[in-house]
């Protein structure tokens, strides 16, 4: 494990760099990347940002103020990334070739020539910040907005159990140079489509209690997306449904892909951990949110899911 | 308007002091309350607060550590009380003998003897705070809870336009001295009974567009209130639902009360102001957040409120 200002010098030496972010990338990992983009580009050098799956529109105005360059990459970094399987299309291309991971995922499993990662940080765009200034980088009202970004959706707008004392300071000195914080909040925390509200209507009627209240279910098919109109890249939030019914321990969201599989997003609270129920069907994350994917029909994943839970609660 | 030293020095000098909520209380008015009541109680003064209408009970949390004293009064402070007839249940016997009015409404029109209205503080409790600082008293961490869940409730957790820099940095200081801010956010901002989830799943069947999607309104009535078995203290939140549909300016909630009237919570967006909206109807609050009373069956009462939308969109 390298210390910040280690990172720092490596990143002053290097050019040509690429930034890759997970797979369905998120305001953290968007925000951590397109934030380092700008700060390596204020140094003069050339960088780019690398992300797999479908960007929600909602992030495009993270590229603000990012140049666009055409260059022969010469070193690699990875951010908010925990695992070589999140980088989704871009593994079998990048896995082996990371120079550098920057995460706060505890169970961070990248291999890359050096790592930092910081399990205490909020927000992997939290370590960005203190990145900005171990490096001396003065903060650009872009730099600013992205970094806010990472932070707000990671601790949803500071709710979170991950935030910290530490998390509010930077957001202060955040919010002061970046005028457009609350303008962030209302789009990533807000403003919800009509065809949004549609499903989550339709999603209501599919919540199941199970484990005497304190496992909750909901699952979206694809079919009721379509009926609903929604695309992927709006099927972000829903998890956060079963969790906060009052009683409930284990909050379980399936939502059916197209390849057969379906992708589980889990919410816990207190004692019960999110992780170690993905772990038994390959998946990961940290204590209170956590994710896998299962193969099969509605039914018997559905059932294997309630079964594991039965086991854990 | 007196400075904060002074209110500092009129409160150190005073003993036996009622302190007054405004009606149906939320978590700024009982959090400022609370944590005054505590501040004064750990000089060795005598002070007590005064509610109106039906506190919810996850409120409760916020007396730890109040000392239940009799005492005749001498002494009368609101906060965060905008308006005499906010007080309730409590005008008749208060309105004319307020010595001490603190909040944060721009458009506060109690009249009181001396009045510290900051409409530059993100919540009450932030005044609250600064009286501490400015009458030397180190927060408890009873004292800090009901300071940050005054803030954080009517910040949206950190979230709405009211919070500045200088908010992020009182909740820093706060989360630091009270370990337990992320079980008031999780009570305050997660915790659904599966009452309310059932009255929200009802509440998303009355929503009606108007004005080309830039209006949006909801109803409840006492009917579907009690088909979802839920009382007047779990209503909350709900005000917050229209407003975040993409496109909309003006949500409009309307709540039927048993005495035949409705309660009329308006939130808006961008330069639509929602103060402006319900001074239609007599009432008053914030630009994006106020509220009014309308008299009327459902129908009577959403013409009026809809025709007034289509007025001022």
């Amino acid at each position: 494990m390298t210390d910040l200002f280690c990172v720092a010098d490596i990143l002053k030496e290097k050019d040509n760099i690429e930034i890759l972010t997970h797979h369905y990338p998120d305001g953290d990992t968007l925000g951590s990347a397109y934030a380092l983009c700008l700060m390596l580009q204020s140094l003069g050098k050339h960088a780019r940002v690398i992300t797999s799956g479908t960007v929600a529109r909602k992030y495009d105005f993270l590229k603000k103020g990012v140049e666009m360059q055409s260059f022969e990459r010469e070193f690699v970094v990875s951010v908010d990334v925990a695992a070589a399987s999140l980088l989704g299309e871009n593994q079998a291309e990048y896995e082996d070739i990371i120079d550098l991971c920057i995460d706060h995922h505890g169970t961070n499993s990248i291999s890359a020539k050096n790592s930092y990662v910081d399990a205490n940080a909020a927000a992997a765009s939290e370590i960005i910040y203190e990145l900005s200034k171990a490096m001396d980088i003065e903060l650009t009202q872009d730099m600013a907005s992205c970094i806010y970004t990472g932070i707000s959706t990671d601790t949803g707008c500071f709710r979170y159990s991950n935030t910290t004392p530490c998390t509010m300071l930077i957001a202060s000195e955040l919010m002061a140079v970046t005028p457009n914080w609350h303008q962030i909040n209302t789009e990533m925390f807000e403003v919800k489509t009509r065809e949004k509200l549609n499903l989550e209507r339709m999603v209501y009627d599919t919540l199941e209690y199970s484990c005497e209240g304190k496992c909750a279910l909901i699952y979206t098919t694809l079919e009721m997306q379509e009926k609903a109109g929604i695309g992927d890249d709006e099927m972000e939030g829903l998890a956060s449904i079963p969790r906060q019914i009052e009683g409930v321990l284990l909050g379980i969201t399936m939502r059916e892909k197209a390849d057969g599989t379906f992708k589980i997003s889990v919410r816990s609270n207190k004692d019960v951990s999110a992780s170690d129920f993905c772990a038994r069907f390959g998946g990961g994350g940290h204590k209170a949110a956590a994710g896998c994917t299962v193969e099969g029909d509605l039914e018997t994943v559905k059932n294997l899911l309630l079964s594991a839970a039965r086991e854990m609660l």
